[in-house]
């Protein structure tokens, strides 16, 4: 098979595009789509400070990294989980990408933040662990972005992702996931970060291939509390009618942007709120991450922590696919 | 596995409703919820002379057999579709049906209506197979009630055939098809008749259990033009959703009709004119069952028809699963 642009030997096909590419245009056409992406939806300009959040994944240091190339001013936050190893190593995978590049790169503490590492919250809680979470995540990243004076977070969620949270909410017609299913979350309030995803339209496959052929060093490993995640399932079901119909998960994802979003979201008009204890935007009195907070205050005794917590049975690789993703796909926000 | 009801021994059991039955309570459960249903949707009433659309299907004459043992007036409506032995096996299990039971059938043929059977329309038009012989079917119908004095056609489309539409639909976001995805279809020109879909809520097992405790007779085989459908593939897929979470199938067709039908629905507005040809409805000025009978016309030579199409390569029972029903369900009425 012939590279479409140079005619030399093409190291990758793109079905869905009926296309093939050597791996120098393939890098070309990945930038291209990102960059028209970010122009199109207006995510930001060139005279904004980017906050990138990344997990040490492929998906988000392949967004770092086309932002950084294109000559965007970014900064790298890095979330630590505190889920042992595999924060260890996805962390180290940050803190080499930035160190190599010379770029500023932020760590934030779950432990710091909420009072425990994710495996004690998981404990201390009844929310599933990927929505405490997330809940955590979104609420650091806004805060982040707003004491560091970002205007925008990035996040690298691909299509497969976003496919895959849209099916969910489709299939349960959930308004308000489906109402704020978008690739610009606008800053409504004040307080918020605008928060973008100029991956949306790259599939997993092809952020995979970005990242490798660009040598970039990412954890490949999901997060161990993925397992049996129904956003797995999901998947599977995407990817099988992705291998009988190529294009057909681009195909739901667009049309839902194109067609539906705004139906939703026309019903969803909710008033923002300030936490009377954090200042944070909420929808009641007291956000839901004061009252997360709360609940591991209470939870953790002095001395316990993740020591404390056992992690599930070993993982299972192949079921724990496409978690780290999900977790920042979750929906709500600040939800009371 | 004992049945819920009388505690004797089960037959059946029903995850999504986490029960089982043995047969004599099945028929009850199914019949409750067909009658149910019919109530609920207000689909009709006594006074009514219902119009029952039979295939030879499991799901038609089960719908049959349940509004005819609860007393209402029906009669039966086989649309001969010419296909071969197909069409014959088909047509002689609803004579049977009818013959045993002393139930008016009315017999109308697709070759008498459009100038050829279905495998002579395939080769004439454009149009999907499918889609010409369900445009046919929903004409026949509503030609068939209007000139019997019936004011409501029941068909037997089930769960899994309404869940696998609206999947197709979504994923596409077809808004008109949403817009028209209902288990009652309303007669909103004169010359149409109300449209009722009594199985909606029940299972393709569930229906193929009734029809099987009751021991109707009915052709198990589909229809041999439906091989590859992608229609089948999205049965297959939500099959794989509701094994990992009973119910999906349900929750998904229910959540759409409770809370997002509406809001395509009130985008689609469209005026029905009456067709200058034929007088029956369409948004145009000559409806698309005229327009293809011109087609038919066109191609077909005397002398020409059946005979001279040929059968697609023999028949894949697996693949074939869910036609029928597909057929009914095509969304169009009467497009121009």
């Amino acid at each position: 098979m012939k590279c479409r642009k140079c005619g030399g030997r093409a190291v990758l096909e793109l079905r869905r595009h009926n296309t093939a590419f050597c791996g120098p245009d393939f890098v070309d056409f990945f930038r291209h789509h990102v960059l028209e992406t970010v122009r199109r939806w207006r995510m930001f300009t060139r005279d904004e400070a980017i906050l990138v959040a990344v997990s040490g994944g492929k998906d988000s240091l392949a967004l770092w990294d086309v932002l950084h190339e294109a000559g965007y001013a970014t900064t790298g936050l890095y979330i630590d989980l505190g889920i042992f190893e595999y924060s260890h190593a996805s962390k180290a995978r940050c803190e080499a990408f930035a160190g190599e590049r010379g770029l500023p790169l932020r760590v934030v503490s779950v432990s710091d933040e909420v009072g425990a590492p994710i495996p004690a919250v998981r404990d201390a809680t009844r929310r599933p662990t990927c929505s405490a979470c997330g809940l955590s995540k979104r609420y650091i990243m806004n805060r982040a972005a707003l004491e560091g004076g970002f205007s925008v977070v990035a996040t690298g969620h691909n299509l497969d992702d976003e496919a895959a949270t849209l099916f969910g909410s489709t299939l349960r017609w959930d308004e308000s996931a489906l109402a704020r299913q978008t690739p610009v979350l606008a800053a409504t309030h004040a307080k918020l970060a605008r928060r973008v995803k100029p991956l949306f339209r790259m599939s997993e496959r092809e952020t995979a291939a970005y990242a490798f052929i660009r040598g970039i060093d990412y954890i490949v490993e999901e997060c161990p509390f993925a397992r049996g995640a129904t956003s797995i399932t999901h998947k599977e079901v995407l990817n099988r009618l992705e291998d009988v119909s190529p294009g057909s998960k681009a195909m739901f994802l667009q049309g839902f942007l194109d067609k539906a979003r705004g139906l939703f979201q026309e019903r969803e008009a909710v008033r923002l709120l300030e936490c009377v204890r954090c200042g944070q935007t909420t929808t009641g009195e007291v956000c839901a991450f004061c009252k997360l907070r709360d609940q591991v205050k209470r939870a953790v005794r002095p001395g316990a922590g993740a020591a404390a917590t056992e992690l599930p049975d070993a993982p299972d690789p192949a079921a724990a696919r496409g978690l780290i993703s999900d977790l920042f796909a979750a929906s709500e926000i600040h939800a009371p």
